[in-house]
């Protein structure tokens, strides 16, 4: 027979996956003789079988339990529901991670009509054993019944008023005994049942509500947001109470080892006499901090700063304790391995492994690597945040805080941009010709699209902070006017987003620029040492290109050329080629565009110096260049010399039903090799170019979207021809080599053929997860919510790699490859390349390097050397 | 060294993949001893190596060439180039498929300014040796160097004018003789050489002729329409010269060992005496019949029957013979196995294995199961036929032949046809909309989309003729005007179509009925005892469902379920259905659809008597429902009882960027699943009916567009509460299945996941094809001509499965999903269920059943059993 009860001190303390985060270390704190409440842990086997009973304890479990509270109950020489000595307990969850999205906890579980005498009998003070009782049946209606706690606030209220107090301190035992009659009818009349007055049915009723506390929508929410598995459940812990409020020599707190702000190694920590542990969260006394016990329980204080430093040499980590004394005595309630915000992070990591606790191994281990995105945006000033009220919430889609008024349109914020204002960009949703506005733009809001939609791919690219999908918005463009909630706003009002929360506030928040300290610096020398797969950055700017060495990384993995022509100065240029009839015509638009390719092209391999840069040609179906208003098609027509009736009918040619799955990639070097030839052609001249320079530049032809070997041969052969032409004629040799991206399902499938004519794959998991899935990330905004809902999805497969379907294929793809080519380089480009668990997957399946989003290049660095030290 | 060029007696006759089909079977008549004139094969190895060796003929094969032509001018007792007794040799080329879309024929190769003079002696017949050289220079011109033989027959017309004579046979020796200076200057002018004097040199250009004319455009479009490799090759035959025009006792033919229209055992053909082969197509001569012969020269005519019988006998088939007779001697040229219409193929292998030539399993293999499309569609009379003149070509979407005057919108058609009108519908592209009307149509034209169109799928479907992607058409639907080139048709007009070949006819053409012999159903007999995978077909109605049962199908495969929704006493309660803004709302709208949906399954279930009903639950965008022009779209607002801007708002938040890849399939069911619920209840209460009327029906339910094994186990929850209320309400219980669509990548990728919830797979290769390869079929057109043409695809992966990429996603599909069900039920409800070559693919990897349209069913019947005979 399985064993799904555990006492504290049989309990494996290494064992969080079957204990759960608190009750593995309520064993280890057990074992190491420190003072702990007895107790028993209900292991998350427990709660998977009794999801797998159809939301039913079984009876083997509850005997288990019974079992064990009857050993816990010999040692306290208590007994449950004993109307002279009561035994009383706290039942809490403890998942394997802590989630604070699940269920609160249940203090005084035991007491009755009955016991609840004896509680006041023996601590000889009936106000607190009532008060202990009234806050029991709050708690346990609340927690197990889902009756709201403002009915019982209510009640308070209404006495309160009756007796003409205003504190509920001021109630006296017999307020309290009156209130506790009220709390019960109440009870029964929103339940049909009378309050529980058997201390077992408590109990089981309260692990009960821990189990689907586990499914509750909040708790489904957190797990996706911080991929935890579903199928993992909760353990429940039921542990004596101590009670910090039996009177002045009582008390309760909680205390870190270091300061989780700032990581620095100071005591750090609040208390309060006379209270339970909900009384300090309540705000109505103000705490005392932690070092304020040494004056007035110098005993006390000295055992608690021993306990503390000896739980943090044991667990090598930073702890978050709760702690209780109870007439004068110190019991330790749970230990943690304490949050703490990323500064802090980084810097206790390398402070333990300089005070020689841990190894640089074990430190980097530590640091959460999406936690690193914090030190590398802008944030809003604490204080001023503080006062701060969201009018609405929208998608955090690239991180950072922004603060400027409201532009309408890119063309505005250009303009004002120029004129010295700070602008947040507002639009229904971006598009490409949006760019230069995006560019210049503090932040960026959209009413529509999801975490992968246009707006959150180009702001993550660049660095820019923008909250996506804000669906609450409704913007006129016309007339400049944003409307939220009744309120309009115009261009004269100052926005603030914070893309890292999604919150939207209408009033101007300083902001305080990113803080990278010197620590941050060793732990990326530390993952250089350790991580085995490169990282490159998307970057298709020479600025962009800048800041991702300056991030460290070591190459562009993706440089997307396409971003290029929206300028304006090019989109003329571009159009005219697009609407060409012929080759010749078209030849001519792409003369034009050359010299400007190339130029950027210098500039892109200037800030990268003689670490590789992969370029990709042109991706895009080409309408997304056309302009789509019919006063822009009537400009644009009469600029290129042509009827606006002859204009319109090759837009309307170059319609699709499907864009994404349309004349787009390599298809477009299909129909129009001239534009492979030209793109080739600035490539290789700028390399001449630098190589002139003395800088021996290492050009990677990406071409995107091939799904079939004789495409890629088809293609390249045009590059080939192109660039063995002008180094000849330019008598230089340049070091460059032509790839593919694997983004279509059969690339991946037939990669041992592709292999044959590629250089290198990039996979570009963004395409690759829409078309696997058969999801346009466009669209799919429409459903996914259901799909969260109804629990179909737990994670966003656009965020991270979806490992049993994507990463089949990614996986394929390799090994097909490199059976054509023993080791041929393989790497990821999508917005996966920034994903910690995605760059973890990456190298386990081989990749040679991972490419993301400059901002999110150190991200990457640390989740690569993290992945090396799990793999061992 | 390899050998590349094989004398006819060396070459195995049986290995048609290195001899071709000419020359292997030049090498078995000449083992048979038949009077075949000496000569060579040249391999098709030969032929790709020299596409490897970038179009050049390698030396050693150059050497070989003149080895073999110096043992075949040592037998002949001549030389190349002898001014005396001179060698002169035919060059053909000869895949291993029959390939008329190649180069024709070289004759009397071996002649030069000196030989022909000695032709002339030898033969005492100097008019037929400049006849003969004139020829060769024409030929050798058009084939070698692509000069339009239009540039000879120019100068023979001025040389007749001069003569003043109107025969080509007037012209006398001398006046040939003035006529080969002239072209010989005309070669020089036009190509800047001499026309070659070297006999050698001459050979080697005509075989690297036929080499190049293996990649002309002909014969790459050949190849994709017969799924003929590219990298196959031709072989290259060169034979000693026979002359059929030596006089009145020499003559030339082709003749048929049966009749290839009507397949009657007669021998069948015609010949000309003193006539090389282009004389007889020239048609200035009207050829003899055969039966001539006979009376003219009864020793060669009886000797011809006894080979041409000896020949049928020996290859067991049909054969079709070209022969010479060179002054009363007989020599064969050529014996294939002869073409023939689907009529005569299908009473040719009947009729064989009655003779006892030839087993029932050998007769399948011998009907090409395409072909039988002729027999199931009706088609123009022949007659009427010759004397029509095409204005416009399409693609040949659907097969049959239609006739009737021009309907420009379903609506017009279906009042047309009501008035007793026959009609053809006339569209730019046609949509869900339209399907009434095309259901009333004879034939349907469409301007835009391609084989895989909408109106290309759903005509398939109905056995209805369509020629869509017709480029040359402007269509005016709101003046009802047809223009193709200038000249314009209205609705008064008839057009004819013919779906098998994608010819437009501006005028009317009679048609005849599909013709189905009696040999017919033995041939469908022979296959089923032989087929193991069933064949089912893909019927959305009663009607097709029962021309489905008179094919031959053992189930329906595929019911879509939302075709049955666009008729017009339905759209509105499907329209109320999309625009509801609640769930009460919605049921109420689909409280409308389900009487109707429950007799629509009532009528297929009666159709179909107890053999399995596979109904897709509703998979379509919502957006296809709704009307798409301000008027409908005022009409329907006023119906629905809403302000116009709400609705128009409702519709606007339907569109989506890629609908292909939006909110449709089972996604649907997760957001409503009470559509899932009204579609489960009209399925089962359905079957109870019928079972309350004695029929056992299997209804299968199947759910489209499953990427996640929790979409299915979702939407199969909610169907299996539903159906177990039912029945258990109804107290019947039903025989009913529940399984899923493999149509999305992901979904073969995690088959074995998705297998736990699944009591069936099958495979939708329409759409998986589409997200495999990331192409939209809509739009696919505007580049996969490009495609073609730089021979990047062979074949359209629309029409046969890619068995490397989307085959191999299919292989993992029935492998995962049997390792959870052994055993598992699989089939494919794709188009290319219809496909001989996908069937066979099919057969290969296990699946349990095939599904296509009614009017393939017999096809993919025929092809499933060779299937099994190819695997033996």
């Amino acid at each position: 027979m399985t064993k799904f009860v555990y006492l504290f001190e049989e309990a494996d303390g290494k064992n969080k996956e079957l204990f759960g985060g608190k009750g593995a270390n309520l064993a280890e704190m057990t074992k190491l003789g420190l003072p702990v409440p007895e107790g028993f842990t209900i292991t998350t086997e427990a709660c998977t079988r009794y999801y797998q009973d159809g939301q039913k304890i079984a009876d083997e479990i509850i005997d288990q339990i019974f079992d064990c509270l009857e050993k816990v109950e010999k040692k306290a020489g208590k007994k449950f529901g004993d109307p002279e000595n009561p035994f009383l307990v706290s039942v809490r969850s403890g998942a394997r991670a802590s989630m604070p999205g699940m269920m609160d906890t249940i203090l005084n579980l035991g007491l009755t009509d009955i016991s609840v005498q004896g509680l006041a009998k023996l601590t000889q003070n009936p106000r607190f054993a009532y008060d202990c009782y009234r806050r029991f049946i709050q708690m346990y209606s609340d927690v197990v019944t889902g009756l709201g706690k403002s009915y019982f606030e209510d009640l308070i209220d209404k006495l309160k008023e009756k007796k003409g107090v205003t504190l509920d301190i001021e109630l006296t035992a017999d307020d309290l005994k009156e209130l506790i009659e009220e709390f019960k009818a109440l009870y029964k009349e929103k339940t049909g049942r009378e309050f529980p007055q058997d201390p077992r049915e408590q109990l089981i009723g309260a692990v009960e509500a821990v189990f689907k506390s586990w499914d509750n929508p909040r708790a489904i929410t957190y797990r996706r947001m911080h991929n935890i598995p579903g199928s993992w459940g909760t353990a429940v812990n039921v542990q004596s109470m101590v009670f910090g409020n039996m009177g002045e020599t009582s008390g309760t707190g909680v205390a870190f080892t270091r300061d989780p702000a700032t990581g620095k190694k100071v005591l750090y920590g609040e208390y309060l006499m006379n209270a339970q542990g909900e009384d300090v969260v309540a705000g109505i006394r103000t705490p005392q901090t932690i070092d304020h016990l040494k004056e007035t329980n110098e005993e006390v204080y000295n055992q608690f700063v021993e306990i503390s430093q000896n739980l943090e040499k044991y667990f090598k980590d930073m702890q978050d304790m709760e702690f209780t004394i109870e007439r004068g005595k110190l019991y330790m309630l749970q230990t943690r391995n304490g949050k703490r915000t990323a500064h802090a992070a980084i810097k206790i990591a390398c402070d333990l492994v300089e005070e020689g606790l841990i190894t640089k191994e074990e430190a980097l281990l530590k640091i959460d690597p999406t936690q690193l995105d914090e030190l590398l945006h802008p944030q809003f000033d604490a204080q001023a945040l503080k006062k701060a009220k969201p009018v609405a919430v929208g998608l955090a889609a690239s991180p950072g805080a922004a603060c400027g008024k409201i532009a309408f349109t890119a063309e505005e914020a250009v303009e004002r941009h120029n004129n010295g204002e700070e602008v947040v960009l507002v639009r229904l949703e971006t598009s490409p010709e949006d760019i230069e506005g995006m560019a210049v733009a503090k932040g960026i809001l959209t009413a529509r699209g999801g975490r992968t939609s246009h707006a959150a791919v180009v702001a993550r690219g660049m660095g820019r902070c923008c909250v996506a999908g804000c669906g609450e918005l409704i913007i006129n463009e016309s007339e400049k006017t944003l409307k939220i909630k009744d309120k309009v706003y115009t261009s004269d009002d100052f926005l603030s987003l914070d893309g890292s929360t999604g919150l939207v506030y209408a009033e101007k928040i300083d902001t305080v620029p990113a803080q990278v300290s010197g620590d941050f610096g060793k732990i990326m020398a530390w993952a250089n040492e350790v991580r085995r797969m490169k990282v490159r950055a998307n970057a298709d700017t020479p600025a962009d290109a800048k800041q991702a060495r300056e991030f460290g990384a070591e190459g562009i993995g993706l440089c997307r050329t396409e971003h290029m022509f929206f300028a304006e100065d090019r989109i003329t240029a571009v159009r005219e080629m697009i609407i060409a009839r012929t080759e010749a015509q078209r030849e001519k638009a792409l003369a034009k565009l050359l010299p400007m390719q190339r130029e950027d092209f210098v500039g892109i391999y200037e800030a990268m110096g003689e670490y590789p840069v992969t370029i990709r040609f042109l991706d895009p179906p080409l309408h997304e260049f056309v302009p789509h208003t019919e006063k822009e098609q009537k400009a644009l027509a009469k600029e290129m010399g042509i009827c606006f009736e002859e204009l319109e009918s090759i837009i309307k040619s170059l319609q699709e039903f499907n864009p994404m799955l349309g004349h787009r990639g390599c298809r477009l070097s299909i129909t129009y090799p001239e534009i492979a030839r030209m793109q080739t052609q600035a490539v290789i001249e700028a390399a001449i170019i630098r190589k002139r320079q003395g800088s021996n530049v290492k050009p990677e032809i990406m071409i995107p979207l091939v799904g079939d070997a004789k495409e890629l041969e088809y293609v390249k052969a045009e590059v080939v021809k192109t660039a063995e032409n002008i180094m000849e004629a330019e008598g230089v040799r340049v070091d460059y080599t032509v790839g593919t991206m694997i983004e279509v399902p059969r690339a991946a499938l037939t990669a041992d053929e592709i292999a044959k004519h590629a250089d290198f794959f990039s996979f570009g998991t963004n395409d690759l997860t829409q078309m696997t899935y058969g999801f346009s990330r466009d669209d799919a905004g429409s459903y996914l919510d259901d799909y969260y809902k109804k629990k179909i999805f737990e994670s966003d497969p656009f965020q991270r790699v979806d490992q049993i379907g994507v990463g089949r294929l990614m996986k394929t793809g390799v090994e097909l490859g490199r059976k054509t080519k023993p080791g041929l380089k393989c790497g990821i480009c999508g917005e996966h390349g920034g994903d910690p668990s995605s760059v973890e997957f990456c190298n386990e399946i081989g990749l040679d390097y991972v490419s993301c989003s400059p901002f999110r290049v150190p991200i990457a660095i640390l989740a690569a050397a993290q992945a090396v030290l799990k793999q061992k």
